[in-house]
């Protein structure tokens, strides 16, 4: 494609997207297609000769479109939201065209160290501590997703608890996580991956109410298992569980963790951004004095398009020393010198792309007060659907309700609990399948409970109020 | 950022890349600033009000582009090339538009589909075996890296060696993993990671002419292994070298792996590609007969962007098997009817972008006679380098040269082998200091030896010729 068909092209593409994200509230929230459908719907082979570009978008529209759930829409409210934005589809876009590599500073300077930047921009606005700063012992880097930032603060900690040997030797001997039973599922999947077995992984029970960790079972748990002989790795704290936003209290847990010797990671993936309102700051708390690795998702609720976690350490010694290789090909003045920052030490992969550039064009056209603005909305309208809920009887609120995350369940007076739940998901299929809103549910003491997340970047008061009308009017 | 903004904005970034492209022979190749360059030409704290997007341009502009080294030039030689492309940078924009979250089929289920048409398809153009196809029991996926496809291979290797043990209780004795002298670090990297540890990973001789694995080394190395007790669990073989695009003999290699029952792993990440020339097949004798995993890069020389690497394995049973976690928040009826694909379990992370879009654009806007062209032309250039290099009495080829790359040193008539390659190295930086190319360096039989990929979407033979010329008059 010459520069001038990219020109045409690109400008096609460029409108097609803003037709769709003005059109998108029309469309089906969930796809309504069947397995296969969109397979069927394609070639079977490949072309053999070269398309025109018009064929593609045609297909687009015809094939795939109907094929999607789309998670722009403004009365998406499953699982957490996925915010795009105009300045981070421009600055992926960007990343898109320059096409460099990012994997050490030499392959690409600017890539590595405006990462360096917007990193420790984030920090500060999430009033972090000093120490995760790329200029001070710790550092931030951007992981595709907080299932990887969980996997790297288990090898981190691994490397620490062992002095280096696991990276070298291999595991030997019962190595231990401990989560709670809200923890995201990615802390066994690392335990999968990590050879730890998701077996080791040691679940803490919570508080029946707050769904928070409980310490005091968590630090006997600690003993028992140094007691049996094992090697306790490292806590995950949750600020804002998957399930409902539960708060784990990440100071107590983290005074478990000094006790003992174990790394405090805290998974922040859904509520760590909301900290960019001062406000909620009590959501860092404990953050400071205990944690040894952090991280939050600009691209569930911060404007940004996925694949964007920030994660933090607080030192970046045993990150880089489990995972730093340096064969002869990647050799170069620049690693050899110490003064840069090679990120390829810092994630699974080898190869990386310049993703700094979509944080830097969201915190820019945004500011601090266009993101701060954007979360307060979100936590306006939960403010909202809350009320409604809480005021009408056929309905219980999960509480605490907890910042964009609003939980809830039909009663159902008379029914047993089986059948209430059941209904619960039938009503939820039903709302889903038809088209107007898309909401997801989870379980809570036993009880199936619907989970509606605000926030979208397109979600607006109206979309709330529309989408509880139908729950209401589905639920009598 | 409004639609309208969007489609404003939106152009003057496309008309942005196209100027880039366009012009991008005129800038440095090799970035020339110096280590906080770029940092410190940004400001300290993030902006409290947002900003224009010409704002970000000019930055981009003033600060970014310098500290750039540009993969995309066409006098980039260095490592291998990252190909990107017009169609593949509109797909990845449609992608960041779309904003959808491919983790599970229910999902976004046309970001699945589509991403099991387009494996197949390339399965079929690059002439792999039936059974790859994501319709029988294989299947392929696209993942960030081949790093990643490494890990993943070697996480189904331990489920299937272990019968599920390993994921469940972690590892226990000793595991080991056979590379030879020549695969890419990412073995090790895995290793560290999957906690079987780095001096697990078994390093098989090669033969010093062709640099290929020495199979009878291999077998008595597992048989060894095996007698002390340790568990072999995969052999990585490589099509096409990091270093010099050496290729192990898969067959043979295959015909050890199944006599010990060994997974065995095919990382094709530069040569895979290639086979989409039906004379170049012959870089997949074996794969149908023995192999349990590949992985190509088509975000290396098949004009994709990076990220965009497709693994296919012949049995999904084990991947799947080592991965899969069901936790309620993500339970749905598609995925409890088995009749979908849900990629999550195909990888590290949960979420996923629609990166079949860029692969879709690409093998429709190009087809298959498109993308032959491309690969062939490559060849073409590196053809015409070796008649160039072999014709000059003061340059030693390396042979057997492979595919696109090519490598080769001055000889430094008279000169000592500690002074020759240090001569070598200084020749090499001076040239890249130069910005009017870029090259790196390996070493081959203890000395080292340059390297010059061909294949970059913009590099004319005009560049090739310049390029040797610069290198013959410093080498003097």
């Amino acid at each position: 494609m010459t520069p001038d068909e990219f020109r045409t092209h690109g400008k096609q593409v460029v409108d097609w997207i803003a037709d769709y994200l003005e059109g998108v509230e029309s469309l089906p929230v969930r796809s309504q297609v069947a397995p296969g459908d969109v397979r069927r719907a394609l070639p079977e082979h490949p072309p053999e000769q070269g398309e025109d570009f018009a064929a593609v978008m045609a297909d687009l529209d015809r094939i795939v479109v109907p094929g999607l759930t789309h998670w722009q829409h403004p009365s998406f409210f499953a699982y957490y939201p996925a915010n795009t934005s105009g300045p981070a589809i421009l600055g992926d876009l960007l990343s898109s065209g320059l096409g460099v590599q990012g994997m050490l500073w030499a392959t690409s300077p600017a890539c590595t160290e405006l990462e360096t930047v917007v990193v420790d921009w984030l920090a500060e606005l999430f009033g972090l501590p000093e120490h995760f700063r790329t200029d001070r012992a710790g550092g931030g880097v951007i992981q595709d997703s907080a299932s990887s930032a969980t996997l790297l603060a288990i090898l981190a900690a691994l490397q620490r608890t062992s002095d280096g040997a696991a990276a070298v030797g291999g595991l030997t001997g019962r190595h231990t996580l401990y989560v709670s039973t809200e923890t995201h599922s990615s802390v066994a999947k690392s335990a999968r991956i990590a050879g730890i077995g998701a077996d080791n992984v040691r679940v803490v029970d919570v508080d029946p109410k707050a769904l928070a960790m409980d310490v005091t079972v968590l630090d006997r748990m600690i003993a028992e298992d140094v007691a049996a002989g094992a090697v306790p790795v490292l806590v995950c704290a949750t600020v804002g569980t998957t399930s409902t936003a539960a708060v784990d209290p990440v100071r107590a847990v983290g005074e478990v963790c000094r006790r003992h010797g174990v790394w405090l990671h805290v998974d922040a993936a859904y509520a760590g951004v909301a900290a960019v309102c001062p406000e909620l700051r009590w959501l860092n708390d404990g953050v400071a004095e205990y944690v040894d690795s952090y991280a939050t998702n600009p691209h569930k609720w911060l404007l940004t398009n996925f694949d964007c976690t920030v994660m933090w350490v607080a030192d970046r010694a045993p990150l880089v020393g489990a995972l730093a290789i340096h064969p002869e090909y990647l050799r170069n003045a620049a690693t050899s010198s110490g003064a840069v920052v090679d990120f390829r030490d810092w994630q699974v992969s080898l190869g990386r792309r310049f993703r700094a550039l979509k944080l830097w064009a969201v915190l820019r056209w945004y500011g601090a007060e266009g993101l701060r603005a954007h979360i307060r909305a979100g936590l306006a309208q939960a403010a909202e659907l809350v009320s409604w809920v809480a005021a009408d009887e056929s309905f219980e609120l999960h509480e605490p309700q907890t910042l964009g995350l609003v939980c809830f369940r039909p009663r159902w007076p008379g029914s047993p609990v089986e059948e209430a739940d059941a209904a619960t998901l039938r009503l939820m299929e039903s709302l889903n399948a038809s088209g107007d809103l898309y909401l997801t549910h989870t379980k809570v003491g036993g009880r199936v409970v619907l989970r509606m997340a605000l926030g979208g970047t397109r979600t607006e008061s109206r979309h709330v109020r529309a989408a509880w009308d139908a729950i209401r009017a589905a639920a009598v």
